[in-house]
């Protein structure tokens, strides 16, 4: 037993996943949720995520809070939660973004920030909601952790074993690195998938391109049936980076129109030789 | 029995897998194996893609030639097989493009570019050469024949019948037609997911971003291990329709930057949903 309680603000994927990988290890002995939406707090409650609803008063009585929700929805949970947090209570989160669910954090528990452990799981699916929730689905995954300067060091211990618990490996970065490193090879590559399906949806005869589109197109856009709401939130709450990334993408492209366009035969071998290459190493055990 | 004697002109994963279906499904007797690397007709020989290998005078007693090769070699086969096609011998390919094909047959067989029928299994993978072959690469995947006015019926209705007995479902399209579709679905999400990857890798700091990579990345980039070879003739064989993919996604990126740099969090929702939904309803059976 890691902690005794365990509150799960957002009982969807990733908040019911935590939930059924703790109680499965014993790492938990009782799991209680929160959210707006009952309905969904019922089919949590049926799946075996929680044991029971409560409200923010009754989840700040626990001795972990962990926010599983859209990253722009950080500070007025935060807020909320305030007021009922017991003394030694730990908050942490799940966000996709960092800088800004710290900046969200210290502006809502103000002294009590150093109780905040802000975090990232590298993990998750294109599919959402509580019916979507896997014990196994950190399993051998990464999760980031961001502590700050005056984060306590027994809340970032115990969410560090809490993770491991349910099978992640945890490792920790500054939140600014994190959020430039995510920029490149998560939301990136959500948005330029979101982009390229939409593009082609848009078109009169859009139908015909999709009759032909296959596996490539398939796994290529797997990423653009990810939570529309989340990835507002993460395109917005991370929007320097992303716009780096996105200059850099679209500069990358141009380079590559050059080649196709001038017939560059070579080029177009390198290019295409040396991403095989550099994604060979990279999936290399 | 659909022919007696079928030639493979390269005989990798779509070759072999042409050979494999055929065989089990006793469409034809005998295959011959054609390519300028006797040590990978040696292993498709061992791994029963083909029954022996032989030279352009042996590949022209065939009943039928399936041209399975980088899009860009297509016509300087042609010619090699050319002097040696017995009467009736009907010629198919399985490139990626259709209309730089077409052309080549026309230049390369003059009057027998009637018995050239061009076709593109909409089938294959990252992994490439015989030893990726399987008789089951073709089930309940497209094929597209683009005929020519010219093309003999009866040829066209055998390759037809190859296909379908190897298990795929085949359609007719115009080659030019063909070519600005696959260009939409195919050829740019190659590129892009080629770009994407090399992008990152030329960085300096390349290996921090790789090491953070996850699922999402993983499969937007999957189709980056493809052949080089193959990809850079089809970028310039499909060369007009690419750089008008590529013009169109740089646009839909470059408006997708400025609802970002905007904060325009509807914007953002609006196409993510649209991009959602419309990728739901081409999976959705």
């Amino acid at each position: 037993m890691i902690v005794d309680t365990l509150a799960i603000v957002g009982t969807g994927l990733i908040g019911g996943s935590f939930s059924l990988a703790l109680k499965q290890a014993g790492a938990v002995r009782t799991v209680l949720g929160v959210g707006r939406n009952p309905a969904r707090l019922t089919v949590a409650r049926e799946l075996g995520l929680i044991d029971r609803a409560v409200d923010w008063a009754g989840a700040g009585q626990a001795d972990c809070i962990l926010l599983a929700l859209p990253v722009g929805e950080t500070e007025v949970v935060l807020k909320n939660l305030a007021p009922h947090l017991k003394a030694g209570a730990i908050v942490t989160d799940a966000g996709s973004t960092k800088a800004n669910v710290v900046a969200a954090a210290r502006a809502a528990l103000g002294a009590r920030a150093a109780d905040f452990v802000p975090g990232h799981p590298i993990a998750g699916s294109e599919q959402s909601g509580p019916g979507a929730a896997r014990a196994d689905l950190y399993q051998g995954k990464k999760v980031v952790l961001t502590p700050q300067a005056d984060t306590r060091a027994d809340a970032l211990a115990t969410v560090r074993a809490l993770w491991e618990a349910a099978g992640a490996q945890v490792e920790t970065l500054d939140a600014a690195q994190h959020d430039r490193v995510f920029a490149a090879v998560s939301h990136l590559p959500h948005l330029a998938a979101f982009a390229l399906v939409d593009e082609l949806a848009q078109r009169a005869d859009g139908d015909t391109f999709f009759r032909f589109a296959a596996s490539g197109f398939r796994d290529f856009t797997r990423i653009a049936g990810s939570a529309p709401d989340m990835w507002r939130d993460i395109a917005l709450a991370n929007r320097e980076a992303v716009l780096a990334e996105l200059d850099a993408y679209v500069a990358a492209l141009q380079s590559l129109r050059q080649a196709v366009a001038g017939e560059d035969a070579d080029a177009l071998l390198k290019l295409f030789s040396r991403a095989r290459s550099a994604r060979e190493r990279w999936l290399a055990p």
